[in-house]
């Protein structure tokens, strides 16, 4: 038994609350090492003649990376207090895990030893917003969506679709473009826009913000977005804004200010300023996003500035009834912001989406007292890595997954932000460079994989680019230049979401065991128990399974009674 | 090299701010496993050509456990970014260690793979009071230091120290007996006092409360408790106050019309009813601490509740200038209380010290957003158990510490509340079965270990007891009947923490390896290297040491050129 790897403490994702009654324990131990492990547990005041009293539960493998196991169950005390430690059975041996370390038998003489769940307070319960698990995103950049109001095209604005992008190219998307067609998105299926930044701003991406209290011009004005947002709950949609609090754009006014007078302006507090005078060549003389001289850090420390950035994060739900934030480089402020940010934004509208944009372990920021979740950028990476450029094997796709879904609480996972592309990135399309089919699976895999997908503009008809600006083309409109076939597919997928129990959020999900080329995966609901068989390679791939009902497949996959095939690039969804 | 046992999370004990400019990281591997562990890292958006630019760091070995080693290394980066991997050497092999895992060189193409300290924000900074440190404690019980007027006795008062107390013996212990001692105090040199509870309340210890708002008039009025306080500030003293606010007592108004009103109680929901009538046979039917009827779990996550009690805390540090508050079964209250508990309090005294009781890992309450620091039982019971006991060996004793030591950030360790005894264990004395010097070296080492020192009073004069109600005797002032010598002896080492610069919190502990049997340390200022030898046997032990100064000794012990002897139970101290 290798006890170093043995790894649990109490919080984070290894101890916590999933609902008012229920807490989840889970465990890590050297990968294969352990046959069995049970939790020893008890309320930590039941005692019977100098014993304390516990019972064992057996505990589920739920997953496995490169390196470890995870052990996982759920239990509800019925005092909502729990003690408990973890009995380890490898091959040769037996030993009981406790927060002192290990022994034999439990100690059952002293409740020091054993880990300890003082409370479930349900105060203290992750509470993501309900709807948000059932939200199937769309990612919306508000400049190349659609340009359904030309008089507010800005001065040197490009005809539609008339040319690739530059960096600094104007096609005069705005708010009513969008409007026009949130019929197609209803059609489509989703039930939620993410809008990239819509504020005042000199640049096309917006994330320059000069006023966070207006709407950018080129988009409409105030009345226009509040008609968007009221059209798009009359259809089901929800409303995320994205806010940039880390930094300011250059234009800024308190910025201008302070890049006059530096020390003496009334904002010179408002930024971190390191000299009297504010120079911006070679590098700037004051914290920056990395070394932009264009993108001064704002001091969320000082009174004013929190005042003015929670100010603007209650105005727009107060005002337009938005219903999420979505957090521009949220790693880099401080927490103390952020938790003042959920109290502000909770109190307004306690089913607010609050979403980080964090690349990295963002565990410190899920804590139920800062973000609902994050951006699930270490499942895009897997995803792309493993099914569009091929260069990790199936193993190593589930280990990167397996690893991601332990790493943070469960009610974390449930609303966690799986996008396969972005404004940031080369589109799915161009990514597996244009085959087609690879791309339908990657789309299957992101709806039916635990959290809430977000799908980017014009993936679901077929446009391609590679890195910004090739990413931000226009949105094409003309239906004979869109994909209608992947628009089908994409549209049927959203739907299954809705019609099988356990296709989407209901269901949760475990990778099955098909051999090193057959990515199969379950996902289980109380009713409902669906197989996915997914086929990345060239090669047709057989396996046995006995389905009670084929619930979806590609045109060359077959089910039998005895078993599958799943063609090249297909996949089969079977209910068992 | 064991890869399995290497452990690093960014937050927590493992990568967290020690001040507005400094980081400090640490990371875990498998005893003696590894030769060398240096840290890989830069500035995330420092580049050349493509690849990350980084500098390398060795780290220390700070420490060792049972089955770990613990390295550190603390880092000032200029921009206060931070991006790294560690590289680990072990006999056979290196590896580079970073947040996707392990790697034979590190990766220098992508910033994603590596462990990320996004931004030093001041305001995440743990900040606990500066006086802290440099406080010396002492437990004051208040119905047994001192009867100054007798006039307040409640009835069935007994004559002071007249016979053994019992349960609920009365002996009029007051605020003018404390007032009536402070001088002795002085005497003594501690610089705060922490009461034990003062609020209304039916039993001798108050930790029954009736009344958060009142002092229980057995102790005197708020007139007196105003002078006390103020007399103690005068004295350099602060005054620690003790807060139970998980549950109330059983008098507590709101709970006695509960009691009779139930569900129709305008305070029903001030607790956790299970049904419309309350009862208390055979076991309470509503959330209590343990199961004891007469201690009804508050609900503090009523916003009544929760008022009620943050108006406690705001009042007494308002109207009476308190310098902290001890907090009695910290860990069954919400996070969520705690959090806007140290809001509250810091906002009216921003040095307020806030210390729970909690006994077993206590983390999730120390990110900084909650308590300064939790009762170091740990502490307590490797000593108790090393010293006293004699049942764990030094090896041992030393795996503990180091753990406790690395289980918490540096500035968490700072201010943690080190006690050899309190009101709820047996007195030292009689721990050590009164052989005094045995005592005295668990003093010496309290008052040289990192932490903030508490004596329990009269364990000073050597008072003996056993468990309560034998650890709550009557404190003694005949000085004929107080162990001088004792006195004198924590007293000359209280006086040593504020003379020698290394002794007490300027310096920095490590433990030092001469031998299985003598436990030596050393204690490290900028100024000053301070080496202790404690001998904890019955035969005489000597060790190679070249002194600058002989610092302290005990009678029997000697310091020669070439080395030290120190006698049996004795102890030494240098500089070095």
């Amino acid at each position: 038994m290798i006890k170093e790897a043995v790894y649990h403490r109490p919080g984070n994702n290894f101890a916590y609350a999933y609902d008012s009654e229920t807490i989840h324990i889970r465990l890590r131990t050297k990968k294969e090492d352990m046959r069995r492990v049970s939790l020893i547990h008890g309320d930590p005041y039941i005692w019977k003649k100098g014993e304390w009293q516990t019972e064992e539960k057996p505990m589920e493998k739920t997953g496995s990376d490169e390196l470890f196991d995870y052990w996982f169950t759920s239990l509800q005390p019925p005092y909502r207090r729990l003690r408990y430690s973890f009995k380890l059975e490898s091959e040769k041996e037996t030993a009981v895990f406790t927060e002192k370390g290990f022994f034999t038998e439990a100690p059952l003489d002293e409740i020091d030893y054993h880990f300890c769940f003082p409370f479930l307070n349900s105060a203290d319960v992750f509470k993501a917003p309900q709807w948000v698990k059932d939200t199937v995103w769309y990612q919306i950049f508000p400049e190349r969506f659609g340009n359904g109001d030309p008089s507010l095209n800005p001065e040197g604005t490009l005809p539609w679709g008339s040319e690739a992008p530059k960096q600094d190219s104007f096609f005069g998307g705005d708010f009513q473009g969008v409007m026009d067609h949130l019929d197609y998105l209803t059609q489509l299926g989703i039930s939620g826009i993410y809008f990239t930044p819509i504020f005042k701003a000199h640049s096309n991406h917006k994330y320059d913000t000069t006023d966070y209290m207006e709407i950018d011009p080129q988009f409409g004005d105030k009345e226009t977005f509040r008609k968007l947002v009221k059209a798009c709950h009359e259809k089901g949609i929800r409303v995320m804004l994205d806010a940039v609090f880390n930094h300011s754009g250059f234009y800024f006014a308190p910025f201008q200010d302070v890049l006059k007078r530096g020390k003496n302006s009334p904002y010179s507090e408002w930024f971190h300023l390191w000299e009297d005078k504010v120079s911006t060549t070679p590098s700037p003389n004051y914290d920056a996003f990395a070394f932009e001289s264009y993108m001064p850090k704002l001091n969320t420390e000082n009174p004013e500035v929190k005042q003015y950035l929670l100010d603007v994060a209650r105005y727009w739900i107060e005002e337009f009834d938005i219903d999420g934030w979505r957090l521009d480089v949220a790693n880099e402020v401080d927490h103390s912001f952020w938790r003042e940010f959920r109290r502000t934004v909770k109190e307004i509208k306690p089913d607010a989406y609050i979403l980080g944009e964090i690349w990295h372990d963002s565990m410190p920021w899920l804590q139920g007292d800062q973000f609902d979740a994050v951006m699930n950028y270490p499942f895009t990476n897997a995803v792309i890595h493993f099914f569009a450029k091929r260069n990790i094997s199936l193993t190593r796709f589930k280990h990167q997954l397996a690893h991601v879904q332990h790493m943070y609480p469960a009610p974390v996972n449930e609303v966690s932000f799986n996008l396969l592309g972005s404004h940031d990135t080369p589109r799915v399309l161009t990514y597996v460079e244009e085959h087609k089919p690879t791309a339908k699976l990657m789309y299957l895999f992101q709806m039916s994989y635990e959290g809430t997908p977000c799908i980017y503009y014009g993936d679901e008809i077929g446009m391609t680019g590679g890195e910004d600006p090739g990413c931000r083309k226009c949105m094409v409109w003309e239906e004979n230049e869109q994909d209608q076939e992947l628009f089908v597919f994409l549209q049927n997928m959203i739907s299954l979401r809705k019609t099988e129990p356990a296709f989407g959020s209901g269901g949760s999900f475990q990778f099955m065991d098909y051999g090193e080329e057959l990515l199969a995966y379950e996902k289980r609901s109380d009713e409902q128990r669906l197989l996915f068989f997914i086929n990345p390679s060239d090669q047709s791939k057989k396996a046995e399974a006995s389905a009670r009902r084929s619930i979806e497949r590609d045109e060359n996959s077959t089910v039998h009674d005895d078993g599958i095939v799943v063609a090249p690039y297909g996949y089969v969804i079977i209910e068992l």
